[in-house]
């Protein structure tokens, strides 16, 4: 095993990338309940936006939450969740803010990739999703194209970083049911270029142009773990 | 007043403008008690990422956390929070996913607008902005720079909407102190063209090119509300 190289930005990557012996019945347990857990917490997020109870009782409810967090925080990681690995190969990237099972701030997007290198989402965005009034966010459209982008591209084979993304705004984005989708168009060597785009009802959003790329370390590592495809 | 036009898709923007009579004082006093809300329920959203205590703990947090939002929503908005003005004048996006008061899913950034018309704000992301492991999530860093190049262009006296947005990955983004940073370069009619970029410790990870342009029904309404100044 080589020594670490503390100038090496990618090192905790490729740290966090955690292999676990865990069987697939301990994962099916643990995600039955962890799942509805963060599910009731992004209900807890809306009902914090949205709530209109006297102030006493907002008091009083932080108050709760805060014995909640000493509860988790009991045994806990000491820092963020990576993405783990079971002995069956399965990768979890259960903390990702765009599909992951246990992140809140997920909603979490459940994303199908196809053979043909595409890949396509469908949810309903509310409250904690606002940018304009009554607007999804552009930078939470951002957010979930860009993993789109990935996702397309690792269905086509070519799973990579993002190198860059255009986002194009051509019509302002309603809260409530969304598609997104991406596609990857052209594999160009450890490049490869993917087009995505959210709609509404079937009328386009926001459209995207990705370049991604598939860094040496990612390389190296998707031969011993196929890390690429997480 | 004029009838609303049901093939506008601007039109729940516009509504979603709330001017409210409350006083500055009554929006202090809910300043303090729902940003520490929101401030509980980032914790946690962070500690249900990564707590490691027994299945049957998870199961009993989720119960107390079903209560906690039946007693939230026993008042609540019928739909998201707008931004909401108050009788003097000022601002509130507190729903807003980036700068959003109680809104748990932002840090919440603290922009600061300067009279060059460049915006900043410093923060640190943790565990539930994660991408790669280790790394703040690509689309995250879209999310807030979004919010930084709009902020921007407000500073330089030209809100807007943002027509496109150009990100290049110039490299990673450790979770952890981050920097956000915008300027408006150019300002062309209606449109505004911004720069932005992410730096951790000094170093720059991510950089943004906008172009900003303030639509039709925000430049009526900006005449009578100043809305664009949201």
């Amino acid at each position: 095993m080589s020594e670490p190289d503390p100038t090496d930005p990618y090192a905790p990557m490729r740290r966090g990338f955690v292999e676990e012996t865990t069987t697939a019945e301990e994962i099916d347990r643990m995600r039955a309940v962890v799942g509805p857990l963060a599910a009731s917490t992004r209900e807890l997020v809306d009902a914090v936006i949205r709530s209109e109870v006297p102030l006493e009782e907002l008091e009083s409810v932080r108050k709760e939450i805060d014995q909640l967090v000493e509860r988790l925080r009991a045994q806990q990681l000491p820092g963020s969740y990576g993405v783990r690995i079971d002995a069956s190969g399965r990768h979890r990237a259960w903390g990702n803010p765009a599909v992951g099972l246990r992140n809140p701030l997920a909603p979490p997007l459940e994303v199908h990739r196809e053979a043909d290198g595409s890949a396509w989402a469908e949810t309903v965005l509310g409250a904690a999703y606002e940018g304009p009034p009554g607007m999804v966010h552009g930078g939470i459209s951002a957010l979930f194209l860009d993993q789109l982008v990935g996702e397309a591209a690792a269905s086509a084979g070519k799973p990579g970083m993002t190198g860059s993304l255009k986002l194009r705004y051509v019509a302002p984005t309603p809260l409530g049911p969304i598609r997104f989708e991406a596609k990857a168009e052209r594999v160009d060597g450890i490049k490869s270029i993917v087009k995505g785009r959210s709609l509404v009802q079937g009328r386009v959003c926001v459209e995207a142009e990705a370049i991604m790329i598939l860094p040496r370390w990612a390389r190296d590592l998707e031969e011993t773990t196929g890390v690429g495809d997480a």
